[in-house]
C-alpha cells in the first residue's frame, strides 16, 4: 500500500477509457475500495463493465467460469450460435419462438405475453436438439407475464373487476390508471394541484384520480378511497359547492354523499368551526407541575393509504426546521409559548428520504376513566377555498371556518409539473415542492369548566410552494412553527376596569386635597391658575403611583400565578388587554416624568436664606461721622454652609449607581431575567441546550420592578439602620455644621410654609480661631454649655413652619427691589454675574429681619412652637391659622429634606424603576436599560444641581464661585 | 361521521375478541383509517384476520371470490379434499408427493428440495384426474429451491466454489457461514467484539468471520475481504503481534502479508504516526477570506462492503448530536474552533434508520494542477490496542501511534450479545450499541511552508458502548465533536522571550532611577530599608506597565491578525504558551495592585499644611498683662479650604462610572464581545441561528482593553478640551478658592519635595463680610488690584518645590512634640479625637514659620523661584542641590494633583482596565466585570477618601467634622 498517497478524484463515469496493455483493449471498472479505475481481467471481446460500473461482467455470448466480483471473473466463449443462459453459467441455443441474434449474441426477446423458458419449474433444463436451449411459451388463459418476465401468473387485478373474461388483455376504452374496468370510462379532466397562486400539472393525479374515484365508488376499494382522499388533501381541500366532478375533493364529496361513510376517510368537519372548537369532551386536567404535555398523536399513512402506525409528534415530525430533540420537543410542553423558524436551502426538500411524504390524521391522546382515548383534533388549512377565491379560513370568524382532519407536511412527489404534456421530462424531479410553511397550534383554556381543561386545540397550516428552478438557483425557505395559548379574559377585564376606575378616582380626590393643602400653604385662597397647574402636577404624581401599583400588581400577579400554577387556570394577556395594560404602564411613566419635573422645578425655586447670628467683635477705629467702625463679621461661615447645602441637594438616600449595578447583576448575571420566559419553567439557571421560550414584556416588567424595589429596600435598610448611624449622615452633618457655624437656615418651600434649621451657636459666636473653636467643641462634648435647640433646654433644631402673611410680604418687599434691579437687564454699573450694592443691602436687611423674628423681637410678627397633632401628621397639613402668628412645628429632624432629593427618594425611586422598565420594554435588554437609566438619572441630577446652585446664589446672595 | 368524537385508543392487538352478531362468530380486524376494530364480513369459519391485522383473509379451504381490502372480501368454500391454490382464487387437489391435510385444510408441504407446482412456467394449470391440482417435483441436478419456494434454481454460490459437484447439498464439515467450501473447515474461535472494558459476543462475527476469511484468502472474493476488514474495524483494530488467528485483525494482517494488496481494503498505516502526520502533500492554500472549508470526504460502505458513494461530511454525518444544518456545518469552516456536545437518550441509538451503520474511509479533497484530488486522511482510534492493554494511541507520543483509515460511527447491528449461547433470544435488539463517543479533528498549520498549507489533519475517535438494559432504563449518552487548530509557536516563543526580557530589564533600570530620584527628594542619601521598599513598589509599577503592554500587544496582534488574515498563517496560543501569557497578564494585574496600594498609601500620608495669611483685625480690649487682646483670625476659611481639598482627593480626570457603563454598552449591548470568538468571523452582529464558536480569553482581553482605553481616551479628550474649559475644573477651582480665602497650601509629598499653592489674597485680607468680599471680587475683575502670583506681576500660583533640609527638620521638630503626646495614648486630660492645646500651638507655630519662609523672611532658610529645565522635566527630577536653599519651580498649574487621584489617572485607568479584564477572564462576562470593577474602584476610592481625611485632620489640625 502506498501511504500518504493522494490520487485524482474519479467517479465511475471517468472509467470509460479502455486501456491497451499488450495491444489488447481492456475495459475499466471503478474499484470502490481504491476509488480508482482498474482494468478488467480479460479483453473487451470477453468482458464489459457492469451497469453500475463497479465490476466487470461477461459480454453476451460469453459465459462465466469464475465470478468473485471486481475483476476477479473469468469468461468463456459460447459455441457459435449459442447465447449465455439467464443464470450466466451456461450456453443455450435459441429455439421455439426465439432465434439467435448474431449481432447482440443473445436470443431475440419472446413475443408479447410469451415467456422465455430455460428451466422448468423443478429446474430441469429445457433441451432442444440435444443441447440446452431457450424457448418461448405463450401464457395460458387468465395469466400474464409477471414483472420479472420469467413466469406467467394469474392476472388477479384484472379478473377481480372483470371476473367473466379469460384473457388478461384490456380494451383501452376501459383502462384508467392501469386498472381495467368492466365498462367504458368517461374520462375526467382533473390533472392539477393548486399552488398558492395558480396550479401545477401532476402526472400522478392525472393517472390515478380516475381509477381511484371509480374503484372507490364502484368497488369500495379501500386503497382507492385512501388515494382519492389523499389527493383531495393534496389539493388543499378545495372544492366547488356546485355538484360536479371538476375537483378531486368534489369527487370525494360525491362519494361521501352516496356511500356509507365507513369506507372513506374522514376529511371535512361538517359542523361550523366555532361549534367544533367549542367542544368540551377533552377531559385532561393540564398542569404545570408536574409538567403536562400536549399529547398530539398522528395516524400516519403513505400516499396510497398504507397505514404506518400511530406516532407521537415529538422529535420534529411536524417541524421542518431541524434542531436538537429537546428543543424540538419543547413545543409540546403545555404552557410553553413556542416559536421556531429557520432558513433551509429549498433544494433539500427534494430529498424524499429526509422529507418523506406522509399524510397525518391528528389526534389528542387523553385518559378517561383510566382508559386511553384518542380525540380527533381539528386542522385549519388556510389555503382551503370553496368556489375558488373564498378564503374564509384565513379570516377571524371561526363560524365560517371549514375545519378538516388530514394534512401533509411536504409534497415532494406528485407536483411533477408540466412534463406530462408529451415533451420529454427534463428532470425526474418534481417541478414544485409544496410544504407546510406556517404551522400554528392554538390552545384555548376552558375557563368556565376550570380544572385545567382546554377546548380542542386548533392546528392552523398555511401551505406554500417552491419551484425546482428557484431551489436550484439557491432559494431558501423559512418555515415557522408556533404554539400559543389563550384564555377568556372577561373576568380579568372587569377586575381591571374596577381597579383602574376606583383607584384613579380616589387618586384624583387625593390630588384635589393636596392642592387645597398646597394653596393654604402658598397663601392662595382662590382657585387661580397656579392652583390649577399645581393640581395637574399633583394628579400626575398620584395617578402615576396608582398606575404603577396597578400595572405592577397585574404583572406580578400574572408572573407569579402563571409560573406557580399547578392546575392550569391562567394564560397571558394578549391583544387589546395587553395593549391596555401597556398604555397604563406608559402613562405611569409619563406622569411620573411630569411629577419629577415638577419636583425639580419646585426645588430649584425654593426661597432659602442663611441667617448669620454672629455679632461684630471689636471695632476698627472710628468712622468719619464719629460712630465706631465695626469689625465686619466674616461671611465665610455662610459660604461654608451654602457650599455644603449645595452639595447635599442631589444626595440620594440610596446609592443609585450601586442600585443599577446590583439590579443588572441580579437580572442579567445571576439570571433572574431567565424566569421571564413564556413557559412554565421559572428557573433562574437554564441549560443553554434547552429551548428558550420568548420572554414576556409583562414578566420582564414584574421581575425587573420587583428586583429594583427590593434592592432599593435593602439599600434603604442598610443606609437608614447602619450607615447613617455609624458612618455618615449628610443631612445630620449639615445641621451640625450650622450649629457650629452659628448659621440658621430659613427655607420657604411655599410662600407661607417652610422649614427652619436652628443653627445658633450655643456660644453665641463661631467666628474665631482654631484654639477657641477647639475649646468650644470640647466644652460642648463635656456638656458644659446649653443645648442647641431653639427652645431652651431642648435639642430640637429643625422645624416645619407656617408663616404669617406679613412676614412673607416683608420678605418679598425687600427682595422685590433687588429683583426689579435684576430685571432691568445688564447695565453699565452692574457687573455680569456679580452682586450689586442693593443686593448686599437686601441681604443685611433680611438677615436682620429674620433673626429678629426668630428671637421673638417683632411685636407684630411672632410665632409659637408646638407639636403637630397626629391627624395633622397623617393628613400632611396644618389646622391652625397662621395668618397672624406663625407656628413652628417640631419635626423628625430632617423635614427640610423635602427640598432635597434626599427627602423625595420614593418619587425618584419609582421614576428610576419605571424608566428602567420602560427602556427594557423597548430594548428587551436589562444592560441597556441600566445604562440609559444611569444616564437619565445623572442628567436629572445635573439639572437639579445646576438649577439649585443658581437658585442658591440668587436667594442667599452667595457667589457661585463658592458653591463648588 | 360522528364529529368531535373521541374513542378508545386501540391497537391491532386489541382486536382479538370475536363479535357475535346473530349467533355467529366473526373475527375483527383493525381498521387503519378509523383506528378501530371492525368485524369481518363473513363468520369465523370463512374468514380470519390477516397476519398484519389490518384486513380479513379467507381461511384455508376457502377461496376468494372478492377482495378489495379491509372487510370488503368474500370467501367461497372449496369442495371437499381440496385446498386453496397459491394465488388464492382457485381450489386444487393435492397430488404427486403431497396430500390433503384435513386438519389444516391445506396440502402438506413438499419434501426437502422438492418444489410445489400448480402452474407451469407458462401459466398452464397442472391438472390431475381432471381437476386442478398441486403436485411436488424434485429439483433437478445443480438446482435447489429458491427463496420464495416456488421454483428450483441453479445453486451458483455453491457451484462457484465446488464446480465439480452436481448436487446442491453440502457436507456440514465443509460449511461455514452458509458457504460450502470444497475442503473441510478448521473452525476459528473468534466470536466477540471489544467493549471499552470486556467484550460482547456477536452472532454476526461468529457466523461470518470464518467464511469471510476463507473466501477472501482462498478465493479473493471482494465482498468477503470487505466484510473481514469491516469486522476488524468493528473490533477497533485490535490485534496481537504474535502471528495467529486469534483476532479478526490478525486474520486481516495474515491475508495482507500473503496476498497482493490490491484486493483487500487499506486499514492500517504501516508508517509511524509522526511520519504520517509530517506529510506535506496537501497543497491546498487555506484562507479565511474567502472562507475555506475543511473538505473532508468519506467513502461510504455498508457492513458487507457495498459501496454507497463518496459524500461530504456536512449535514452532521459524523456528528451524533442533532442541530440545525448551518450549526452542524460550521464545524468544517476552516479556522473555527468547534465544540459540540449534547445529551441523547441512549435508546435512540437502536434506531437503525436514524443511526445507520456505515463504514467510512476518510479523505480530503484538494485541487492540484486544476484537478480534484483525494488525499487519504488518517484516523486515530483511541481504543486501538496491540497485544491487549497496550494503549499507545491514547498517549501523546505520535511516534507510537498506529493510525488507520476506516471507522464507523455507530454499531447498532452486530453487538448482539450473549443470546448465541443457545438460550432463546430475549430480544431481537443488539445487547450493546457501540458508538464514537468523542471525535476530535486536529488541524496543524505547516508554518515552514507558509501559504496556508496544513499537515494532514488527524481525526481522533474514542469509542464507547451502552448496554440495552441501561438504555431501556433511561441512560443518556453525551457524544462530543471537536475541531481544533494549532501551529508551531517556536518563532513566537522567541519573540515573546526577547520582548519580556528586554522590556523587563529596561523597566528595572528605570525603577532604579526612579528610586534614586525619590531618595534625593526624600532626603535619604543611603540605600536604606525605605529605599528598598520604594524600589520594590517602583519596580511593580514599571513592570506592571511593561507586562500590560506586552500582553495587550500579543492579544491585540493575535486578535487582529487572526481575524483579518486571508491566507492562514496564524492560530491561537495554546498550552504552555497560553499559560505563560496568562501568567504575565496575572502578574501585570498583581503588580498594578501593588502600585495602586503604594500610591494610595503615599497619598494618605502626605504632609500638608494650610497657611493662613490673614492678620488679626482690631483688638478686643486689653489683656490683664496690658497687652492688647487681638481679635482672633477666623479659622473658617481654613476649614473651607480643607473641606474642598478633602472633596477633590478622589476626583478622577474621567468619569469612571460612565466609563464602565460605556464599556459595557459597547462590549455587551452593541456586541463587540461577539468578535472575540475563535473563528474567522469578526462580525459584531451574529445571527443567533449560526454556530457560536467559543470565545477566546485572549481575544476578549484584546477587545475589552481596547474599548476600555479608547473610551477613556475619548472621555479624557472631552474633559480636557471641553468640559474643564467651559464648565468645571475642580482643581483650578480649588486654587481660585485658595486665593479668595487668603490661604496657601504647602504640601510635602516627600520629605524635601513637594508642591506649593500660593493663595495669598491680593488684598492681604479675606476674613470679612459679604459687602467687602463683593467689592474685592469686583475690583479683581476690573484688574484694579495686583496679580495673584507668588512673584509680583505674575499669575503663577502653583509650584513644585525642593526644600532645604533645615525646613524639614524644623517642621518635624514642631510636629514631633504633638506626635509624642499623641503616642502617649489616651489620658485623663486628653479628649478622644479632639485637639490638644499643644496641637493648636503647633499649628500656630507652623503657620507662622511657613508664612515667614514663603515671605523670604528667614535668613537661614530661603528659596528661589525658577523654571525647570527641559531635561529636568523629561527626567522628572531636579538637578539643583536644595540642601541649603529651596527651589520653587514654576509648574503647569496643577502639579500638586500628584497627591490626588486626579494626577494619577493613567495608573488608575490601567488598574481599572486590568481589573475589568481579569474579572472577565475568570467569569467570561463583561457585565459582571463591570459590576466588580465598579465595586473595587469604589472601595479603593473609599479607602483613599477615608485615609486622606484622617491624614488631613492629623496634618492640618482641621477637625474631621468639618471635612464633610
Amino acid at each position: 500500500l502506498e501511504e500518504n498517497e493522494y490520487f485524482q478524484l474519479v467517479t465511475k463515469d471517468d472509467c470509460t477509457t479502455e486501456t491497451q496493455p499488450g495491444g489488447q483493449q481492456f475495459k475499466q471498472y471503478f474499484n470502490t475500495e481504491k476509488m480508482k479505475c482498474e482494468t478488467c481481467s480479460q479483453n473487451t471481446s470477453f468482458q464489459d463493465v457492469s451497469s453500475d460500473g463497479y465490476s466487470c461482467v461477461c459480454r453476451p455470448g460469453y459465459r462465466y467460469s469464475k465470478d468473485f466480483g471486481g475483476s476477479n471473473i473469468e469468461c468463456v466463449v459460447c459455441e457459435s450460435q449459442k447465447a449465455r443462459s439467464a443464470d450466466g453459467w451456461r450456453c443455450v441455443t435459441c429455439n421455439s419462438g426465439t432465434t439467435f441474434n448474431n449481432q447482440t449474441k443473445t436470443c431475440v426477446p419472446c413475443a408479447a405475453n410469451n415467456v422465455p423458458v430455460e428451466r422448468t419449474v423443478n429446474g430441469a433444463l429445457v433441451t432442444s436438439g440435444g443441447s440446452q436451449a431457450r424457448i418461448c411459451q405463450r401464457c395460458s388463459a387468465n395469466t400474464s407475464l409477471n414483472v420479472e418476465g420469467n413466469r406467467c401468473e394469474r392476472c388477479t387485478m384484472l379478473l377481480k373487476l372483470n371476473p367473466s373474461v379469460s384473457s388478461c388483455s384490456c380494451d383501452p376504452n376501459n383502462l384508467a390508471g392501469g386498472v381495467c374496468f368492466p365498462t367504458t370510462i368517461v374520462p375526467l379532466t382533473i390533472s392539477t394541484l393548486p399552488l398558492s397562486s395558480g396550479s401545477v400539472e401532476s402526472a400522478y393525479v392525472k393517472e390515478h384520480v380516475q381509477a381511484a374515484y371509480l374503484m372507490c365508488k364502484d368497488f369500495v376499494n379501500i386503497t382507492a378511497c385512501q388515494i382519492l382522499s389523499n389527493l383531495c388533501v393534496l389539493s388543499w381541500y378545495r372544492y366547488d359547492d356546485s355538484p360536479g366532478t371538476t375537483t378531486t375533493c368534489n369527487l370525494y364529496r360525491l362519494i361521501l354523499a352516496d356511500l356509507q361513510k365507513d369506507y372513506i376517510p374522514w376529511l371535512y368537519y361538517s359542523q361550523e368551526g366555532n361549534r367544533v372548537l367549542d367542544d368540551d369532551k377533552l377531559t385532561t386536567e393540564y398542569t404545570f407541575s408536574p409538567a403536562s404535555l400536549l399529547e398530539y398523536r398522528v395516524g400516519r399513512y403513505t400516499l396510497n393509504g398504507t397505514y404506518l402506525g400511530i406516532s407521537p409528534v415529538t422529535g420534529g415530525l411536524l417541524q421542518l426546521c431541524s434542531d436538537t430533540t429537546s428543543r424540538l420537543n419543547a413545543a409540546y410542553t403545555f404552557g410553553t409559548y413556542y416559536e421556531q423558524t429557520c432558513s433551509i436551502p429549498a433544494i433539500e426538500l427534494w430529498d424524499t428520504k429526509t422529507y418523506q411524504m406522509e399524510f397525518y390524521d391528528l389526534y389528542i391522546e387523553f385518559t378517561r376513566f383510566g382508559e386511553q382515548q384518542l380525540y380527533s383534533a381539528p386542522v385549519k388549512i388556510n389555503n382551503l377555498e370553496v368556489n375558488r377565491g373564498d378564503t374564509d379560513n384565513r379570516g377571524t370568524d371561526s363560524q365560517k371556518w371549514t375545519l378538516s382532519r388530514r394534512f401533509f407536511m411536504v409534497d415532494n412527489v406528485v407536483s411533477t409539473g408540466t412534463d406530462t404534456t408529451g415533451g420529454a421530462a427534463t428532470s425526474t424531479l418534481p417541478q414544485y415542492v409544496r410544504y407546510a410553511k406556517d404551522i400554528e397550534i392554538s390552545v384555548t383554556l376552558d375557563s368556565t369548566l376550570g380544572n385545567g381543561r382546554i377546548f380542542p386545540p386548533l392546528m392552523t397550516i398555511t401551505y406554500d410552494q417552491v419551484s425546482l428552478a428557484n431551489a436550484q438557483a439557491g432559494a431558501t425557505i423559512t418555515p415557522t412553527f408556533k404554539v400559543k395559548y389563550s384564555m377568556s379574559l372577561v373576568a380579568y377585564l372587569k377586575d381591571f376596569q374596577i381597579a383602574v376606575g376606583t383607584l384613579s378616582t380616589l387618586g384624583v380626590i387625593f390630588a384635589g386635597y393636596k392642592t387645597w393643602a398646597w394653596s393654604k400653604r402658598a397663601g392662595r385662597l382662590a382657585i387661580d391658575f397656579a392652583a390649577i397647574v399645581n393640581f395637574i402636577f399633583f394628579v400626575s404624581g398620584v395617578l402615576s403611583n396608582v398606575f404603577f401599583v396597578i400595572t405592577f400588581g397585574i404583572a406580578f400577579y400574572f408572573f407569579i400565578f402563571y409560573k406557580r400554577q399547578s392546575v392550569v387556570y391562567l394564560f397571558l394577556l394578549e391583544g387589546s388587554y395587553y395593549e391596555e395594560w401597556l398604555g397604563l404602564f406608559g402613562s405611569a411613566f409619563a406622569l411620573k416624568c411630569l411629577q419629577v419635573a415638577h419636583m425639580v422645578a419646585t426645588q430649584c425655586t425654593v426661597d432659602i436664606f442663611f441667617i448669620d447670628w454672629e455679632k461684630p467683635k471689636g471695632t476698627l477705629g472710628i468712622k468719619a461721622d464719629g460712630s465706631k467702625k465695626e469689625n465686619p463679621v466674616s461671611i465665610w461661615r455662610t459660604y461654608f454652609a451654602a457650599n455644603e447645602w449645595n452639595e447635599i441637594q442631589t444626595c440620594r438616600k440610596i446609592n443609585h449607581i450601586f442600585q443599577i449595578f446590583a439590579v443588572v447583576f441580579f437580572l442579567n448575571y445571576v439570571g433572574f431575567e431567565n424566569t421571564a420566559t413564556k413557559d412554565p419553567n421559572g428557573q433562574v439557571v437554564k441549560s443553554s441546550g434547552d429551548y428558550q421560550a420568548p420572554s414576556d414584556p409583562m414578566f420582564r416588567y414584574a421581575i425587573a420592578a420587583l428586583v429594583y424595589l427590593l434592592v432599593a429596600f435593602v439599600q434603604w435598610l442598610f443606609f437608614t439602620l447602619f450607615y447613617e448611624r455609624f458612618f455618615e449622615d449628610k443631612v445630620r452633618d449639615f445641621v451640625d455644621l450650622c450649629s457650629m457655624a452659628n448659621i440658621s437656615v430659613f427655607i420657604m418651600h411655599q410662600a407661607q410654609y417652610g422649614y427652619y434649621i436652628h443653627g445658633r451657636s450655643v456660644y453665641g459666636k463661631a467666628d474665631t480661631n482654631m484654639k477657641e473653636m477647639f475649646e468650644m467643641m470640647k466644652k460642648e462634648e463635656k456638656d458644659l454649655v446649653g443645648q442647641r435647640g431653639l427652645l431652651p433646654n431642648t435639642e430640637q433644631q429643625t422645624f416645619v413652619m407656617t408663616l404669617p402673611r406679613k412676614l412673607r410680604l416683608k420678605y418679598e418687599e425687600v427682595l422685590l427691589a433687588v429683583a426689579l434691579e435684576s430685571a432691568a437687564g445688564p447695565q453699565a454699573g452692574k457687573e455680569k454675574g456679580g452682586l450689586t450694592e442693593k443686593q448686599v443691602e437686601a441681604y443685611n436687611i433680611i438677615n436682620k429681619f429674620l433673626s429678629t423674628f426668630i428671637d421673638h423681637s417683632l411685636k407684630s410678627l411672632d410665632y409659637q412652637i408646638r407639636d403637630k397633632t397626629l391627624l395633622e401628621s397623617i393628613m400632611d397639613t396644618e389646622f391652625l391659622d397662621a395668618s397672624e402668628k406663625g407656628y413652628f412645628y417640631n419635626d423628625n429632624g430632617h423635614s427640610f429634606d423635602q427640598c432635597l432629593f434626599y427627602g423625595n427618594e420614593m418619587t425618584l425611586l419609582l421614576f428610576d424603576t419605571l424608566l428602567f422598565c420602560i427602556v427594557d420594554l423597548i430594548a428587551k435588554n436589562f444592560v441597556l436599560a441600566g445604562i440609559i437609566t444611569y444616564i437619565i438619572i445623572e442628567i436629572v441630577a445635573l439639572i437639579r444641581d445646576h438649577g439649585g446652585r443658581k437658585n442658591l446664589a440668587k436667594k442667599t446672595l452667595v457667589d457661585e464661585r463658592f458653591l463648588i
